[in-house]
């Protein structure tokens, strides 16, 4: 068949799907099979890590035309996906202004917001007027300003004095000076502050762009609302895995190797299961009641879970709304007592249903003989105990994680119900000592 | 003092803070405290169920005032959070134009692309020359088009047929039309698509806005960027909360009322506690081989928990990859046999770290007797067999709901961990009797 060649070729939305699976090999092929515009377009849509895998496969003379592809921010993005011993080869790659801005831009933390701002912004001087102004913005424009639908205003000093939106200076008279209708009071953010924080102001503000300064006041670029999706999608990711009980991934699922993921995922399981092994030795100390009374062996599992399962309710709770700033430390104190309130509340819920269980049971098979009223009181101020203490606990857990200048997130749902199974033991035989009297 | 009276009041910064834990009659007082301009900015900023209880809160002759400031799609939002009975009246207060486009918009779902639109985008004609178009633009600028900065050209039966950004106008030769040089293959999404799905394409195609279409391909709205934003954060939230365990919130966590609260988590714990019961029934049919052997009843809440854990892991990873769309159904036999391999993995590396506690326990303490080989085996095999189990049950799970039509969200952490140490409890004791040789 002529054709026969063709028909092997993905097209860029296949070749995007079966990208995680492939092999480097199968992916340069399928790269370059593919037309000149769709291979520009499938390039700069890819993570940028695997831009920067993809650059150093590909054959070391088609490397320059992608990497002049990338935006500076982009292009910093990927070069802190490559290899240390990379680095200088690839910025050599660069056109020297382009150079000079990703250098620049490297130095700063990846997450903050020096990390994520583009040094492309557009600029107006205050005295201009409207009508100039809009000339001056179409020529910056066409010289790749990262958006033009915002021109900042600057001092000699580069201190930011204001900014208007290029709508206000469509509807402004053209001969009006800028100064006299730009907004004054803009909000800003330091180069250092972290990107999550970044997102939160720019969604509170409602703002499209968010100006960065340094030290100095001097600004130093723009992050835009599109790289905090981004960014906002990612924090929400690292979040959710670290509440499931391990550390965040580096790349999607199934893009991940058996290894590091192994790798991601064992030493957390470790630890918790080191931890829940102070179950066994909790529970050594009541063999002799456990002999007494097996029946009492039958309900850790019940018990300990319903402690568990409170704990994990209230401190997945906390750690979001920590993470979108509607908790602060200060709210310690507020929390703390509600989620007490709460706790005991849902404890006697748990406690009734519990308590009917077991007279059910003895009812309709004798399950537990004469001592069921004592088993039933035990069982029921256990449950209350335990999910009080676990959503008290869990609640709090966050915080003086937090407090303790660590990632709140790691207090997650499994690490709760570890040191709740553990207490929970304690609370349920303590109590069966003393209501059965055993012992 | 003369300023007794204005040191009560609070400014814009301190009442947004202060807001969740006020009662209506504070809120109005703080309100009406604020000067005129700072009032705007403080109402337009709240979240729109917040907007609702103040505007029913208000007096009647205040609200025309506050509801006007609303543009279309955030006073549809308004009228969602309204009680039934009060949305007739509030519409009345709309101009008849916005009238007209909010009853519109009420009938899509809210959370479909058509619920988050808004009807407000710049439009050209594809004979307009560059000029012209921008003059044009000019005059929607003024006239509240949400963005004017992507224009889109529609012919007579308002189907799409191009796209303009503001900047490729800014650049063109003044004379070019339009239809010489606008984007043809425009993305746009139905008006029925969901939010979410909306979001991820945005992401992944990385724009400012995206046209949304009816049935019949006539344009009727634009989604931006800056509502994707809320969207990501809010979907984040419902998964995060619905992983810990409990539906997700409406509000807040600090403005959730305790009653509600308590009707948010209260459901998922008492299905979860009665679903763990069975660990109680399954437990009871082993009553006699724990009374032979207490010592097993001692290693129950470390096996189950191992694989209550390892399942957590496996369920919230494989949830976050399907919500960003990694995962798909038809990767289901992929995803279960890279857990089944993984879970295998990480059964052994705890089953190692279990067996060598029990020799050193023995060894320090003689804890276990001449049996402790046995017991090591039975714990390092169960512990193999139930994380293997509640990684493999935990991956597939979602998958499973999801192909059921429900939430993979709903397979949360607590729900893996309450069905993985039902299966637990048989797993440990059926091991237990083939190796102990016990009854």
């Amino acid at each position: 068949m002529a054709d026969a060649a063709s028909e092997d070729l993905l097209s860029a939305e296949e070749l995007g799907h079966a990208w995680p699976a492939l092999s480097m090999e199968e992916r340069l092929e399928g790269f370059h099979g593919l037309v000149r515009g769709d291979a520009d377009d499938f390039f700069l849509d890819l993570p940028a890590a695997d831009q920067a895998e993809l650059l150093v496969a590909l054959p070391p003379e088609e490397r320059r035309l992608w990497v002049r592809l990338l935006a500076p921010d982009d292009a910093v993005d990927v070069v802190q996906g490559l290899p240390e011993a990379e680095r200088p080869r690839f910025l050599e790659l660069l056109d020297p202004v382009s150079r000079r801005e990703v250098s620049a831009l490297l130095a700063y933390a990846e997450d903050a917001a020096g990390g994520l701002m583009s040094p492309r912004f557009a600029r107006v001087r205050r005295e201009m007027t409207a009508d100039e102004a809009i000339r001056y913005l179409r020529r910056q424009a066409r010289e790749q300003a990262e958006t033009i639908y915002y021109a900042y205003v600057l001092d000699p000093e580069q201190r930011l004095e204001g900014v208007v939106s290029f709508r206000d200076l469509l509807t402004a008279a053209p001969e009006r000076r800028v100064d006299e209708f730009m907004k004054r009071d803009v909000v800003s953010v330091p180069d250092t502050l972290d990107q999550e924080a970044v997102a939160r102001l720019m969604a509170a503000e409602d703002v499209n762009a968010l100006p960065v300064v340094d030290g100095q006041g001097r600004m130093q670029g723009i992050v835009t609302v599109d790289d905090v999706v981004d960014v906002v999608q990612q924090e929400a990711t690292e979040d959710i895995q670290k509440l499931g009980g391990m550390e965040a991934l580096d790349a999607p699922y199934l893009a991940t190797g058996f290894v590091a993921m192994l790798k991601k995922r064992a030493g957390w399981l470790a630890v918790l299961f080191v931890s829940e092994m102070l179950t066994a030795t909790a529970m050594s100390g009541f063999e002799e009641e456990i002999a007494k009374a097996v029946v009492l062996a039958v309900f850790v599992p019940l018990i300990i879970s319903s402690g568990g399962n409170s704990g994990s309710q209230a401190s997945t709770l906390v750690i979001r709304a920590m993470a979108l700033g509607e908790v602060r430390l200060a709210d310690a104190l507020r929390v703390a007592r509600r989620e007490l309130l709460t706790g005991l509340s849902l404890g006697v819920i748990l406690a009734a249903i519990g308590v009917v269980r077991i007279f059910v049971w003895q009812g309709l098979f004798g399950s537990y003989g004469p001592t069921t009223p004592l088993l039933a009181a035990t069982v029921g101020v256990s449950v209350i105990g335990v999910v009080t203490w676990g959503t008290f606990a869990g609640s709090l857990m966050p915080i003086l994680i937090r407090r303790m200048g660590f990632d709140p997130a790691s207090a997650s749902a499994p690490f709760i119900a570890t040191l709740v199974d553990v207490s929970g033991v304690v609370i349920y035989f303590t109590t069966a000592k003393l209501i059965l009297g055993i012992s």
